[in-house]
Parts: C-alpha cells; structure tokens; sequence
C-alpha cells in the first residue's frame, strides 16, 4: 500500500495561509509529522494561487525535501507547473495526474514519457466522468496503453478509477471498487489510488463512511491511498484490511503497529 | 443483509448459566435487545449440554418466541436436535447447519428437503476444511446442486464459507472473501453468511478486525453475518458497507442510523 499524505493542499486555509506566508517551518512540521505518521509520499498542491501555482509548487518542493528525506506527489493539472516542480524535486515523484482529456495528456505526456515517475491515470476523459465500472475500464485501458507505449512502466502507473457521492446514485460506491477489480485483474502489476472524500459528499458521519470505503476497495485490490495519515482510525483500517487481504507477511506489520499504539483501533 | 444475532450460545457462560437454570428473563431479554439492535434471527445454541441439547433447544426456541415475534436460527451439527427444535418453532426457522460431511449431510436433509426452511450450507466435507477459494467453490458448488435438487430453492441457501484465522496463514482471509465472489457468481440469488470471529483468533484487536472484515466480505457480495448487534460499531459497519455496495436505496438505511444515533461511527 502506498499512502500520499494529502495534508499540504491549498484548498485547506491554513495551508493556504502558510503558502503566502512562506512559513516554512508551518510546512515542515506538517510534511514530518505525515511521514511519521505512514506516509509514502507527501502531496503538495498550490492550485489555488493563479497565475504563482509554479513558484508555490517549487517553494512547497523545497521546502518539504530540506525537511525530510521522502518523495513529493506534485499535485497539480498543470503541465507547466509540474515540469517546474519537478526540476527542483529530488528523487523520484509521483505526478498527480495525467487524464485521457486531450489538451491535459498532450501537455503532460512529454513530461512523464520515458522517466521512472510514479505516474496517476486519472480516468476522465474529454467524454465527462465515467459512472460504470466499463466506462472507467475503458478509459483506463487506454491510458494504460497508452502510457506503456510511451515508455512508462505498468509498475509506476497508480490508476484514479474516480470516485464519485454515493448520495448521488446508489450504485457509485460499487462500479467504483467493482472498477479496481477489473483494472487490476486485466492489468496485472498496474497499481490504483484514489481520494476517498467524493464518495461521503452530502452525508453524515464521513469521515468513518471514508474509512470502510478504504477498507472495501482494499478487497478489491486498491493499493494505493491519497488520505490525512494523522487519522489514526483510518490508518488502523488500513493496515488491518492489508493484513486481511494477505499483504502482511505473519501479520507483522499488523502485530508492529498494535505495539507501537499508534493507531486507533 | 440477512443479521443473525449471535448472543444465545451455551458455549458462553452466562448463558449457559441460564439455560441450567431455566431463567426464563434474561434469555428473553437477550433475544430482545438483539432484535431491537437490528438481528433477524435470533440464534439458539445448546451444544455444551451432552445429552440434554434437544431439550434445552426446545426449550430456547419457546422461551424465545413467546417474547418476540422473530424466526430464530437452530444451531446444532445435530439432526435430531434440529428436528426437535423446529416442531415447536413458529414460522420460518434458519438451521444452521448442513455440511458435505456425509453422515451430517444424510441425517439431515430429509428434515429441511422440500420445506420452506432457510439452510446454511457449510463448506465443510470429510476430507476436512478448505482452505482455498477453488477448494470452498468445489464443495459449495456440490452442496448447492445436492440442495436445489432436493427441492431447497436456491434463495432459501446460505453458503457458509468458513471463515479460517489469518495468524495461521496469510492468504485465509483473501481466499474467504475471493470464495465469497466466486460463489455468487457461480449461482446468481444464493445467499452468503459466515461467523467472523475465527478471522482473527491469535491477534490482537480482535474486535476491530473483525468489523473489518466484515466489511471486506460485503465489498464481495456476503449478506448474511452472525454477529453480536449489541456491538454498535461492527452496526455502524454493516449499514456503512452496504450503503457503499449499493444496497441501500437513496442512502435511506444510512441516513436512519444517523438519525436515531443508534451506533458507534
């Protein structure tokens, strides 16, 4: 399981707050206590600035990396802007995303092509957002191929099936986790992460509705989160589903995080 | 998603402290609590008593029913014991449970052959427990035909696929729930249902995991649990599960729950 910690994202007002303010120390301490926490990768995300999302997204590189020795995720649907936080990152990112929309891959293919970046598939094309389990299949089917033909390894591609509010129609939940079986069973080594928050959009008690989502897509093979890994219930989730669907070698991942109390269980 | 409240077990001390001395109160509110909490069935075990089952049985089935109007879910390996406890039961009784263990399989299927009863079929034969998905497929696949065949119809079966403890093997909780998918599959309309609390035998947390592990099982199509409904969590659970399985009109269950603050989220 991969885990993006999601915490430093512009969308959220502090982050924003501390972004203007070039508080590094604000950053840091949020990007440490992620990866303290579990975290693989550490999103950054300055989506909100027009027209400074580059010079952020650099700052935001920089300044985790000074702090901690781990990956960013460069978070951001702007090619230009990725290429540039890229050239300040060191190690391997991940970029999030790619998509099947025309002008969106056209622009980031050249800069994923042939590297060794973990690279997000976001299933939407220029056709909307897929609702079935055979639309995201087919979107995802071709940006697969796409990729692979383009020099990007199955193995560094994490594909977004798109989660979408269950209290918008009652069968988004299943076609979504039923949409990672059927990626996966027809993509042997492909990897597939999502966000959870969409699916609980409109209803009570969301933040554990996230939680068993996680949970039942992890049955269905999903191997990668993009979530706060501060929420210990939702990290203990995580590490009893991956142990329960037999990707936890004697249990011990499962046994070391009961010992270190970390979580809540 | 068919509850079976699991709290009348002799195999618990209280209770069998109770069924000795015939206290007729505290069985019955057992049985009540779990129906409020959301059980279908009430659970009736008298294993521990040697010699005395049956009547104790009977006994349970009576001092159930004569409190709330609920079918309950005759619990013993033993066919005369089943047999003795559904004459004095009142409407629909489940009996848990047939098996392809020969002499099991032949004294009990002339007494729920050609009735209306639901039958947990339990994926056990003398060649022992099964420990694979293709292994529960192969003797569910024989039960289900042998059951249909003697005029069980197909929607009246609950294929218990046996749950087996993940510290003894790393694959035992992936291949129950893989089993789970295989055989709904296979046979569209079957039901399926499991006890959980083997899962996690040997390891800590083990309320926790099994709460997640019953909602990996409904992310592959279980619906049907035996469970203790006074645990307001592993509720929150089910109703969450199912939501997000798309077996919830509207989110309307959802919502409910929510709104009478009935469980732990």
């Amino acid at each position: 399981m991969i885990v993006v910690g999601e915490l430093i994202n512009s969308s959220r007002k502090a982050i924003a707050a501390a972004i203007e303010a070039k508080d590094v120390a604000a950053i840091q301490k949020i990007a440490k206590d992620q990866l303290e926490a579990g975290a693989n990768y550490i999103d950054v995300n300055a989506g909100i600035f027009v027209g400074k999302e580059a010079d952020y997204l650099k700052w935001l590189v920089t300044t985790v990396q000074e702090a901690i020795d781990a990956p960013c995720c460069i978070d951001s649907p702007d090619p230009k802007c990725v290429e540039q936080a890229l050239a300040v990152h060191k190690g391997t990112a991940m970029v999030n995303s790619i998509s099947l929309e025309k002008d969106r891959y056209d622009a980031l293919l050249p800069v994923v092509a042939g590297t060794d970046l973990k690279v997000v598939a976001l299933c939407m094309s220029d056709e909307g957002m897929p609702e079935t389990t055979e639309a995201r299949l087919k979107i995802a089917d071709k940006l697969i191929n796409s990729l692979t033909q383009n020099n990007i390894p199955l193995e560094n591609i994490y594909v977004d099936a798109l989660v979408q509010p269950v209290a918008t129609n009652d069968s988004f939940g299943i076609e979504f986790i039923d949409a990672i079986q059927a990626i996966t069973n027809k993509f042997p080594g492909v990897h597939t992460i999502c966000g959870l928050s969409n699916i609980s959009y409109g209803l009570p008690n969301r933040k554990f509705m996230n939680q068993m989502f996680a949970v039942m897509g992890i049955a269905k093979g999903l191997d990668g989160l993009i979530i706060n890994p501060l929420d210990k219930a939702m990290m203990a989730s995580i590490v009893t589903a991956e142990t329960l669907a037999g990707r936890d070698n004697f249990c011990c991942n499962y046994l070391e995080a009961h010992r270190r109390d970390a979580f809540v269980w």
